[in-house]
C-alpha cells in the first residue's frame, strides 16, 4: 500500500497493557472507531493505523512507533497536526516525540522561504552568531517603542523582534509601530551604516496578518513573528506560501510543553511549515528545558532534510550577556541570540550594552 | 485604572517561592520583562500584572490570582489566549483553571451564534437530550459515508458530525461528502419526516473554511465541526462572526498540549468564542477526564453568563449505548449524547441500534 508517517511516542504503562494501549494510539489517530465495525479492506489495510514497534525505554515507559497513513493527511498543515497527535495529545502518559514523513507529505510544505542563507543575507551576519533584541514593554505608545528600538539599533544589533503580546492594540497599532520603528531605524542606518531588520508580530486573523504584511513589506520590513498554535497552523503555512519574499520568526506561545517533544515541535514541523527562525526557551532561563533537549531542537534545526532551507534556532526566555560566551560554545555560529528583557532592564544604558553585547559576539571564537 | 482580567492558575511551588513564582506569571503574562527597566508610570500601574491573591489549596499547590490589563488584549480572541497562558504554558507545574473577564472583553466576543435553543429549533429536539452519531470512518469514499449517514438517520438520530480525521481527502473531498450526505438525508427525510442534520467537518486555512461553509449552506447544512486549536481561535471567531446564520460544535483535538483546566478551555472560552455545542472526553471513557471536570464544564457550557446564549456540552470519546441512562441522570436533558464507534460497530444492525438509542433517550425520565 501507499506510504505511511511513523509516528513515535513514548508512553507510561505497564508491560501488561502496553501492546493494547499502542493499539488504541494507532487507532485514535486513524479511523477513531472499532476496527471490527470497519469492512471496507482498503481502509483496514490501508487507512487503519498500525503499530509498527514498541520498546520499552525504562521501567514502565515505552516507545511507541505507530504507521499512519499519509493520504488521510495529504498537503493540509492542520490535517497532519491533527493525525500526528490530535486526539491522543488529551490522553494522559503519552508524548508525540518525533515523526518521520514520507516524501509526498514533505514536498507538500515548503520549508522556510529563506533560511539561514536568507537571514545571514538580509542582516550580513556572516560566520558569526546573528544578535537579537526583543521591543517591549506591552503598554508602551509606538513612538516610545520607537525610541527603544533605535537605541538598540544605535548599539549595532542586527534583529530587534516585537514581545509577542504586542498585537494591534490602540495603544500601539500595527501599522503605527512599523511606521514609527521603520523610520527610527531608517534613521539610525543613515548615521551608522548598520541596518537592523525590525521583526513585528503579527496578529488577528488571516486577513488581518495579510494586511499587516503588506503594509510593512511596503516600509521595507519582511521579516514577521508569528505564533502557530494561537493564529493557527494553517494561517501560518498559508501566509509563507503567500508571501515567498518574508521571513518567519516563530514563537512558542501557547505550545505548552512536553505533550510534543520540542525537537519535532518547533526544531521539524515549525520548520517544515516554513519557520526561518524558531524562538525557543533555553535551558537555564525562566523555562525547564535541558540541554539536550535544547541541542537537539537546534540540531533539528539546521540538519540536511529534504532539501529543506535550514533555520536559525533561536534561544531565549531569560537570557543575558553573561551568558553569551556559554551560548556560543553550546549552540555555535548558526544560531540567533536574543536577549529581550535584560537588555531593556539597563536603561539608559541601553545602547551600550547593546554594543557589548554585539562585540562579545563578533569577538567569539567558536571551538 | 481600567478593568482586569482575572486569571486563576494552580502552581505547584514550596512556601518559600510560592510569591516570588506568582509574581513571575505575572509579568510574564503582561510586560515579560524586569519590571525595574520601565519607567512609564502608565505601564507600571495599568499593564504590569498584578498578583491578586495567593492561596494554599494543598500541600505544596497554590492557587494564584492575576490580574492582567484588559486593554492588552482588547477584543482579538487569539491574544485572549495569549495573554491568559502563553508563555506560562510552557512552564512546569502551573495550570490555567479559570478567567474573569471584565464586560468590555465579554462584550468583543458574541457567544453561540445559535446556542442551546437554536440546536433544540433545528433539531426538534425539546426537553430531552439531542441524540448525535458519527460519520466515520476515515478512508471510505463520499457515497460508502453518506450510506451510513443514510442508515443512521433512519434509525431517528437528530445529528450525525463527521469524524474529526475527515477533511478534504482525495478519497472524501467536503464538497463530494457534503452533496452525498445531504442526498442521503433528504432521502430519509422524505420517507420518514424526520430530518437529521449533518456536521460536516471544516478543514484547511480560513478561505477554505469559507468555501466549506458557503458550499454547505447552500445544501441546507449549517451546522460545522471545527477544531480551534488546529483551525486556530482567530479563525474560529472569525466564521462564527462572518456565518451568524451557521452553529459550531467544536472538537478538543491537539487542546491537550495546552494544559488549560477543561471546565475554562471548552466551557467557557469556546462558548465564548462561539460554540453551539461543546465534545469534550466523557469521564469513564478513553479519556481521563473526571466526573467532577465534566460536570464543571457541563455547568459553564449552560451557565447564565454575559448574555451569551447557553450552548450543549457534548460529551464523547468511547461511549455506548450501555451508558445512555446513566449519562442522562449525571447531565439532564440539556446535552448532546454522541456515540461514535459504538454504534458503527454494530454494522448491519446500524439502524436498530440508533432506533434504540433515540427510544432510550425519548423514554428517560430525568430525575
Amino acid at each position: 500500500m501507499s506510504a505511511r508517517i511513523i509516528a513515535t511516542y513514548h508512553v507510561t504503562a505497564d508491560a501488561a497493557s502496553i501492546e493494547a494501549r499502542a493499539r488504541g494510539i494507532a487507532v485514535e489517530q486513524s479511523v477513531e472507531m472499532p476496527v471490527e465495525g470497519i469492512d471496507d479492506p482498503w481502509v483496514l489495510e490501508g487507512i487503519v493505523g498500525r503499530v509498527e514497534e514498541i520498546g520499552e525505554i525504562a521501567p514502565g515507559r515505552y516507545l511507541v512507533r505507530i504507521g499512519l497513513a499519509a493520504e488521510t493527511v495529504g498537503g493540509d498543515a492542520g490535517q497532519l497536526f491533527n493525525m500526528l497527535f490530535g486526539n491522543t495529545s488529551i490522553q494522559e502518559g503519552v508524548e508525540l516525540v518525533d515523526a518521520d514523513l514520507p516524501d509526498g507529505i514533505l514536498a507538500a510544505h515548503p520549508g522556510p522561504n529563506i533560511g539561514t542563507p536568507g537571514l545571514r543575507t538580509r542582516t550580513g551576519a556572516f560566520e558569526r552568531a546573528v544578535t537579537s533584541g526583543a521591543l517591549k514593554p506591552q503598554g508602551l505608545p509606538a513612538e516610545a517603542l520607537a525610541a527603544i528600538a533605535g537605541r538598540m539599533a544605535a548599539g549595532g544589533i542586527d534583529l530587534i523582534k516585537d514581545d509577542h503580546g504586542l498585537a494591534d492594540q490602540p495603544y500601539s497599532p500595527f501599522t503605527a509601530r512599523v511606521d514609527r520603528v521603520a523610520e527610527a531605524l531608517d534613521g539610525v542606518a543613515a548615521r551608522t551604516g548598520k541596518r537592523t531588520r525590525y521583526i513585528p508580530s503579527l496578529s488577528g486573523n488571516l486577513d488581518a496578518m495579510r494586511g499587516q504584511i503588506r503594509h510593512a513589506l511596503s516600509r521595507g520590513i519582511a521579516e514577521f513573528l508569528i505564533a502557530p498554535i494561537i493564529a493557527g497552523i494553517p494561517t501560518f503555512a498559508t501566509l509563507v506560501r503567500e508571501f515567498p519574499q518574508a521571513g518567519f520568526m516563530t514563537h512558542p506561545t501557547l505550545s505548552g510543553i512536553a505533550r510534543i517533544a520540542p525537537p519535532l515541535f518547533y526544531g521539524k514541523l515549525f520548520r517544515l511549515l516554513g519557520a526561518d527562525a524558531v524562538v525557543y526557551p533555553n535551558h537555564g532561563g525562566r523555562f525547564g528545558y535541558s540541554t539536550a533537549t535544547c541541542l537537539s531542537l537546534a540540531a533539528n534545526c539546521r540538519a540536511d532534510w529534504a532539501a529543506k532551507r535550514p533555520c536559525l534556532p533561536t534561544p531565549a526566555g531569560g537570557m543575558t550577556t553573561a551568558r553569551i560566551s556559554e551560548m556560543l560554545d553550546f549552540y555555535g555560529a548558526d544560531t540567533i541570540l536574543l536577549i529581550g528583557g535584560a537588555l531593556l532592564a539597563t536603561r539608559e544604558l541601553l545602547t551600550q550594552e547593546v554594543a557589548t553585547f554585539v562585540d562579545a559576539v563578533a569577538a567569539h571564537r567558536y571551538s
